[in-house]
């Protein structure tokens, strides 16, 4: 009776559902379900579960799962699995199916060639709307869905796209080639799924065509693909820049999930102890005045702070395309005098906290500076670090945090501790 | 010879390229360019900057950019302005669209009334294809995208969806009855946005009906828009996580700036000085053995970057609805062992470091029970805090950093310097 709870469900919905169980009740559902979990869960599934439900299933369910999916649905299930189940399944593709699926399978990861669907439909540029009509009327092979018909020139390259609806509402005798919309883009197969999902979303695409290097078209991808691409590159974002760095997931284990954390802590734990190293210099200068270990985090930490906040937004807005070099220059000033800005504020307010607390004027004149300095300094590091990783083709999300961390923890201490032991002794 | 440049633009291009140039630029671009910044410019111009680029328009440029917008658009422009302009606007409307548009702002923001358009193509429920293209074929005022025709009963009440390719390629005979689609969702008018974009992506929807308090077809959301909601949405939360609370937006000015990062700023300086207070406690224990001032911040660090891991990932499958009432439990349990283990690798590379750079075994081991004990608290304090923000309504990205930052300095420090002050003196 499970089973009559769960046939209603959207496939995404039943996907969600094999997620959030436990691993033993998951290995249950899935032996009991059988040849009801179609094609469409199985692509439904997050990608680090797929393989243990695949190997859960026999090969003749598996065949027939994935003869209803569209091309791209099926090249995004056989990416990520063994060499022998993948050619289970592309043993059970209809043979135009399993070249289309091979040859997407030959672009780069990550690519338009590895997005797009073979199922389009296109028509010659010369073509008018009666004989379009009569085209699609006459296919049994269309797609499932799709929402524009591709022009293509005689060497086969789209030219323009007509909408569904422009040439329902025109006349037989009207060509295609009057009735394309204004906004057209096409993407080479190479080009990278990023700037696929960023064009979708910048230009308000609803399907695209996919060309390859002779700038024939080879296939279409439409618009929820491309909201699923920058839907993960956001996750992707959001982890690494919370220092989760590997791809991570609720159901992976406590072995997986620890291990996917250990990295980036390792290398916090470097650039902790080397903070510390720092405050090892000036060990005499706490001991005369213990106020100074007390305090210090204080500089630290909020330089820690507002060095994330800047490098936040540097972060995204690199991946908004909305930092650009045109204003790297500008933001860059702003941000060194919004820091500036903060650092005072901040720098006066712990010297007034400073001067209540321990009664030591000049202590409070230490901590101001020192604020004003780390503040500063966690600004043009904030800002400075993600654009210089980005210019080298590193990851700003992956790798910004623990060089900003560095930078405010180093310029905290050192400059709290140093001025102290200048200043006060 | 500027605007021969930018004429082949996209408009969200040169929306992009006035948000990127300085003020004084800016100013003088849109004063030349006047009528050339048509509505479609407007409308994709990022919110804070919209005001001041409609403010050197004149009110007969605004009202002749504004006509040619689906209805979905004038809403997100005239959400922002000032009640004069706002009128302007309107004033310029033909009567039906002004109605839509005054409808759609009876809605709450950010709810499926503000997001949708009124133009859009229904039909009755008994209709056959042929009368369905005879419509579309009649009609003036189709709108210029659309991608399914809604079915509606005789109350007006949206009971199915039918693709356009569906009909194009069906005889004009069929029933459009026979012809909808499996999937289809209706949503009403006071969702809110963010669950319609989490159903455009978990359904795949490429266009959704929108009904009333008395269920009837009052609009459609289209998937274009239902991607920048998405898009939106993980740019505030990415940017809150980060601690950058108040919208931001690189064209603010240094004091917009500073401001908005000031509110963050003065909450973890409170935190922070909680924390301090907490090392005040052992003021005497530091000014015995100097050692614990240098290792002290390890502890706490560690512990941070841990909570943090825990935080982002809870944050961030708390929107996604991966984290649920179903497996809140066991996804803490598995962060707790999660904290543990690492805490323990870490504890003891951290006994070892300690125990070779000051020669204290003591030392050695008490760091080691802090850093396991910090971290086990960082996990919880990771998974446990947003969860708890979330059930009573606050947003988790929004607050959860500074009480995870808190747990984990407090614990950090009152565990080392405690631990410490029991053993080593
Ligand atoms: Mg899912
Ligand atoms: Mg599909
Ligand atoms: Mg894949
Ligand atoms: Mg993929
Ligand atoms: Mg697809
Ligand atoms: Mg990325
Ligand atoms: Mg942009
Ligand atoms: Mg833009
Ligand atoms: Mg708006
Ligand atoms: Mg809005
Ligand atoms: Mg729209
Ligand atoms: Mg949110
Ligand atoms: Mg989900």
């Amino acid at each position: 009776q499970l089973f009559e709870l769960i046939e209603p469900l959207h496939p995404a919905d039943v996907a969600d559902l094999i997620e959030q169980i436990n691993p033993a009740e998951r290995r249950h559902f899935v032996e009991l379900a059988g040849e009801r979990i179609g094609g469409a869960i199985l692509s439904e599934l997050e990608e680090g579960l797929r393989e243990e439900v695949i190997g859960l299933l026999g090969p003749e369910v598996l065949a027939e799962a994935v003869r209803d999916l569209d091309s791209d649905d099926v090249v995004d299930l056989l990416e990520d699995l063994e060499e022998e189940q993948r050619r289970a399944i592309l043993g059970a593709l209809d043979a135009p199916e399993r070249l289309a699926v091979q040859k997407s399978l030959t672009y780069p990861e990550y690519s338009a060639g590895r997005l797009m669907q073979r199922e389009l439909v296109m028509a010659p540029e010369h073509w008018t709307v009666g004989q379009a009509i009569d085209h699609m009327r006459e296919r049994e092979d269309l797609p499932s869905q799709f929402y524009h018909v591709f022009l293509v020139d005689p060497k086969m390259r789209p030219v323009g796209n007509v909408t569904l609806g422009r040439i329902m509402s025109s006349r037989r005798s009207v060509a295609l080639k009057d009735l394309v919309e204004e906004v057209f883009r096409v993407f080479p197969a190479t080009d990278s799924e990023t700037d696929v999902a960023y064009a979708f979303n910048q230009y308000h695409l609803i399907s695209a065509p996919v060309v390859d290097e002779s700038e024939r078209l080879v296939g279409m991808i439409t618009i929820d693909d491309a909201m699923a691409v920058l839907d993960e590159e956001h996750e992707e974002d959001i982890l690494r820049l919370g220092g989760v760095v590997e791809e991570a997931s609720l159901s992976d284990t406590v072995l997986q999930a620890a291990r996917g954390r250990a990295t980036w802590l390792f290398v916090n734990l470097l650039t902790a102890i080397f903070a510390s190293i720092v405050i090892d210099l000036f060990a005499d200068t706490i001991d005369q005045m213990v106020a100074l270990a007390v305090l210090m985090p204080i500089v630290a930490s909020m330089g820690g702070n507002a060095g994330t906040q800047t490098m936040t937004v540097a972060v995204r807005s690199i991946a908004t395309r909305d930092l650009t070099a045109q204003n790297a220059l500008r933001v860059t000033g702003r941000e060194a005098a919004v820091g500036g800005l903060n650092g005072v504020l901040f720098g006066l307010v712990m010297a007034g906290v400073a001067a209540v607390w321990f009664g030591v004027p000049m202590l409070a004149a230490v901590i101001a500076v020192a604020m004003i300095l780390t503040q500063f300094a966690a600004a043009l590091g904030g800002i400075g670090i993600p654009i210089l990783l980005d210019r080298v083709g590193i990851d700003p999300a992956l790798a910004s945090g623990p060089f900003v961390t560095t930078v405010t923890d180093v310029v905290g201490f050192f400059t709290f501790l140093g001025l102290a032991s200048l200043v006060l002794l």
